[in-house]
């Protein structure tokens, strides 16, 4: 698990999410927008973007939306992720919609949609987070 | 899928790799290691290293053990990648031991595990990338 | 891979299906529903349906609906899927409606959502198949 | 969630297990041995063992491997399963050995490993279980 000690900002920008470029929204309770628009620095050498940056993207907005539905005290950890990648993209804007599945007691699923900029989906995904606190 | 055009060097660094400072390095035919030695660039909000770090070396190494089983004028795309983290991380080397568990015409099976410094086994994964070209 | 000689006949009921009272619809090219009544049979010693019972469910469905987008000689095989567990079930109908999200050359992507008679979303799933023959 | 109330015997044959013949052998705490020997029931429509056979194999074994380690009081509920096929199999004995990665607190990592009778490997999984009680 990939948990850490409490922290009340989820949203600060730390060094991987600033080299990305990326931007998290929380769209209401449970659900999360996150992006990046790509450049080179997002590619891998074939010219298309590198997995882990769209994994990233995603990672990052379930744990944004997991803790949005978090008790006081409470902090979050992911325990798998799955991703499937349908195409490629080079260019333009990388929109991930995450969305709480179930909110258990202490596990929450979640799932990703990611779509280019012209609306079609190039990925998608699911996840478990487990909730940690009292 | 997240292929692009063929290219006779997966070697070279791209940028993600070089932030990362990530090396791969082939073991023999379709086994190779991935690392990382962690630093602040790694590190999520609650200073563990990012699961996107460890996605990122993970679905290196799988293209890179991949890659060295295709025949000439083939390249690979990632299908689908699942991870499993199993502990935090904050310091330390991260190294990813990824294989070919099937090598089929068009589909290749492959697993990874991810140790830390001390040899704890701190995530795996398991992933399908597809062969494209003749 | 879990593949075979072509077959012109997915629909023929196989020992399983029977087993599970199983039925299988295609809703259209590329979608399927498949469904079964919950009895004895498909619960576990703690009297949910077992996970083998909707595992079944959903890779006959992504079988089905794979099959309906294939060509003149050819036939597929699975090659990974992932099923998360969303609420345990004890009674009713369970039905699982299955789409393609993506029918590549040689790999197709699909997902699964399983619901119980009250319509609450019980299970989803998502897999790989591969495209054999010509 | 596959939960349900706790039950002190995971060994009962349950009419899923007995249908397909399977048997359930604990190596030691953590670790569990599920196998059936492959017949007609087995098989789908191609004449290759069904993914749901191997699965429900998975599942029990991977249920066997975590109730093992569980306090008393505890139950367990699978969270979710990814199964890999690696190969199609037509006949013998398909033994699936299960090991426990992790047991966290509230979370179980596991995955398995599935054989031939020529010791082929034909399929992988790893999966999540939930620990539900004190």
């Amino acid at each position: 698990m990939q948990d850490g000690p409490p922290t009340a900002d989820h949203e600060s920008p730390f060094p991987l999410a600033q080299f990305l470029g990326m931007t998290t929204t929380l769209v209401e309770p449970g659900r999360a927008t996150t992006s990046a628009t790509l450049g080179p620095r997002h590619l891998n050498p074939n010219g298309v973007a590198h997995g882990g940056v769209i994994f990233t993207l995603v990672d990052t907005g379930m744990g944004h939306a997991t803790t949005s539905l978090l008790e006081e005290g409470q902090h979050c950890a992911s325990v798998e992720i799955q991703i499937r990648f349908l195409r490629p993209v080079r260019r333009g804007v990388l929109e991930v919609l995450t969305a709480v599945l179930r909110r258990g007691g202490r596990i929450v699923h979640l799932e990703s949609r990611v779509h280019d900029s012209e609306g079609v989906l190039v990925a998608t995904a699911s996840g478990t987070f487990a909730v940690l606190g009292p």
